[in-house]
């Protein structure tokens, strides 16, 4: 089992107008055999040198049309061209390059780095399986200012946390889907309509909002939302790292702190994490 | 002579609308005397946990109008308050939180993190000095895919660099200006109409950028352009902390690579440096 | 599923002697029922503060013995304690404070933080289940500058790597080993053997080495000797992110280098990985 | 104004022993005319990939006999080699690999990274001016657990910090020296003292330590006994960067907790730093 990274751009130009793609793809194989680690011997062994030569050739010989095709391609290229290969998996993260406007108008050849969330995807085939798309958002930081609480938690002697109605609710959103055997879906179609639902569920209408009794009924609403709406998802897993914050208590120092300044609790550090399925899925 | 940091969150509702300023406050203080590294007298000695405090406090007073405007109440505190304090520096740098949006409208109370480069301030005080302010943009990533070379250095024996005029230019931009003595400006405007500067010159107009020479002509460029379109910079210091990417050779491989696919290249990792003042500040 | 991380400090004294264990715990707890993601229903969840009491609590009133048996105690605790827990588990690792010494003396109650490998172990349960402890080293970053080689690989048409016969070993190890359901081990002598065993089979005898054939090779002999020389030990997993030096050629500096300069190669970055057994404990 | 930095490795044989350095070089170059900024004329600049291979060279012909010499230099080769050098700089900064040893026995190639604080040194010089050496150990990261305190420091409304005779001091130490213009010093015997006076003077007395009643008086007692035992510094820096740690309030969870159980406090985080010289040098 070994796995290795590689980092590149792929830069395509339509008459003056450049595109350009910077990825980082790791690459992980299982061989059929394991002599290389019991006996030193290294004759099925596929170098590290060797899975970056064939990643970059595969960049320019197919260009990334998405990242989810890229990894598809990388799968299918270590499958059929090594009868040594049991299992590849093929993970595909984006950096993320958005093109420059000025005034509007966009820039035919400059760029700007906005890491609003990271974009990834994963492929994955064992020999004689299917192979199965995975794809999500990570690194995504929300807030919201008001509309979350904690209340009715268990209690007992060792609780000494306060019941509350209205608390920040801040956090980093790892989120994961996955396709199952995919078609020909319009991958980056999909992702965004995703990363939107997350973004409404997380938030609420824009007038209002929407109150949330705890991080966990977050992360399920999340998960119903983007099920209900995109049906090529088959399974949806969500991670939210919590990052609590506290109102200053300034009664020492005369004042009255009305929720106005707050300051971040670095531990205990939190999160909570749920994978959700369609019901037809687990039946299957 | 001693330091700390403070992190906190300012919220301010008008209405049902929220907003957010989550900052870091880092304050430097140098006292008069030295008698408690000398003798161990903590007489004069202002505890980081008294710093934080005030600077707490201050936040929940006056509200965080601009990152500017708050640097300079923390400098103002310190001097009239404390006639033990020698000289004191406020460090403000702001989390990007920015508004969410759903089709559109703008949420009320929900935020999203949009790290594009990191606003921050400085305002420091000497006792019986002037007080004088500082802002900048740090962490900026920008990339030209085209537009940019690097010809005609000085060659020797240890020369094995090749001549190009058709490079990557990419790099993490770090900015910064002094207001001089500032009066009342309206900072946050000021802030803004840079950092569209600074992404203009790097760029050049939008539909055939402008060919850069150098990193180093590119940093001259950005300086020149803040100098002449905004009046209040008296001098302005840019970093640019190049990433070099390198098209990958693949004759080997058969291939032709027409700077399509690039890998980037971590050493040597280089960074030109300038600052750049108007004549009759150096002259006054 | 939830999970949280507290850090903290436990001091001990014997008389004029201090003893320091600085930890870093991260529970994870899943509950009988999702009611609180899908209802909103928090009567059974058990905040990350109630969580970090507990922690603390049994730290004040047990101690650290060793990094196991703090993690057996809270894995029992929250068993016993909550019905509502359906599965437990517990991760410490140790911040590596050492001991000073001055001219060969210890020092009573100073330290120094040594960072040669990070010592951590898990303890897991589910309700109704064994208590499986684990233990492990990571962080631990190795080289061998000559005895290491990697020839006869597999080659084809994108096979650009030369053999090569003495090259670095360079790398970053991490290995985990699981006591099965563990009686009353001596689990600091323990780890200390095994830590031996690692950079034993790593580097082979002091005054030649033993050539190492391929990361992988070295990855099994290091599982083999831990294997046979530790029997508490029922399963070793080792993983091993290589750092590949290339030697750099000076031909062109009208110079040869003999393997005495070299440059870390960034990408691509690699690691293999390998879990090893006991043959009874396959066939149990 | 330009810099740039090369990681690379030295290896050096003497019969079966291996000797190993690996090093982190920093280049800071000045030339003596902006034209390259203002023109975009590059006929002075010195590529970033030509001062690589320059250091890599000199590796390759002198060695690095010590971090020192090896940043002298560099220095030298350029202030003699360009004469469109104005000012160069050279930082050295250690990989600290040290040799493994099996039951007392040193090996002949094997090596581990043990980072208990990093070795640096820097070399500058101005064209016609002297050659200035600079030293320093920074990462040290050193706890006393007792023989520490803060009381009688200024106190006003918004003070909150209560008084403390036993606390827990613990921090990060970086520490630069000035050996002025050097002679021919043997740079590492000068070092390894040095360090040991960091130590000495931090921890006081084996076998009772030595109270502090600040962070700021502890950085002075380091800064007087380097001064004092080592004639060749010149000026000595010293910042630390304090961790605080706050004794448990268990009162609500019916406890008493006698500094047994602390946790690190993340904000404020403050640190404290002197520079400290020679009253000759000053008179100088």
């Amino acid at each position: 089992y070994g796995k290795n990274t590689i980092k590149f751009l792929r830069l395509h130009k339509e008459g003056k107008k450049h595109f350009v793609k910077e990825v980082e793809v790791c690459a992980h194989l299982r061989l059929t055999s394991p002599q290389e680690y019991l006996e030193g011997n290294n004759s099925l062994v596929i170098p590290t040198d060797t899975i970056k030569n064939i990643v970059l050739v595969l960049a320019k010989k197919n260009g990334i049309p998405s990242l989810e095709q890229f990894a598809i391609d990388i799968c299918n290229h270590f499958m059929t061209t090594f009868c040594q290969v049991a299992y590849v998996k093929a993970y595909v993260q984006e950096v993320p390059w958005q093109r420059l406007h000025e005034d509007g108008v966009p820039h035919v050849h400059s760029f700007i780095c906005v890491p609003d969330g990271i974009r990834f995807c994963e492929a994955e085939q064992c020999r004689n399986g299917p192979l199965l798309v995975f794809a999500g958002i990570k690194d995504l930081k929300l807030m919201k200012t008001t509309q979350s609480g904690f209340e009715g938690f268990y209690k007992n002697e060792h609780t000494t946390l306060p019941e509350r109605h209205d608390r920040i609710l801040c956090g980093e959103l790892f989120c994961k889907w996955s396709y199952g055997e995919c078609k020909d879906f319009d991958f980056d179609c999909i992702w965004y309509k995703i990363r939107e639902c997350i973004l409404e569920a997380f938030a609420g209408p824009p007038d209002c909002g929407e109150y949330s009794p705890s991080y966990q009924k977050t992360v399920n609403c999340i998960q119903m939302l983007v099920l209900s709406r995109v049906s090529q998802v088959q399974v949806i897993e969500v991670v939210l790292n919590n990052t609590f914050y506290n109102v200053v208590d300034m009664k020492n120092l005369g004042l009255t702190n009305d929720k106005e300044v707050l300051v971040p609790v670095e531990a205990p550090y939190g999160s909570c994490a749920c994978t959700l399925g369609r019901k037809k899925f687990f039946e299957a």
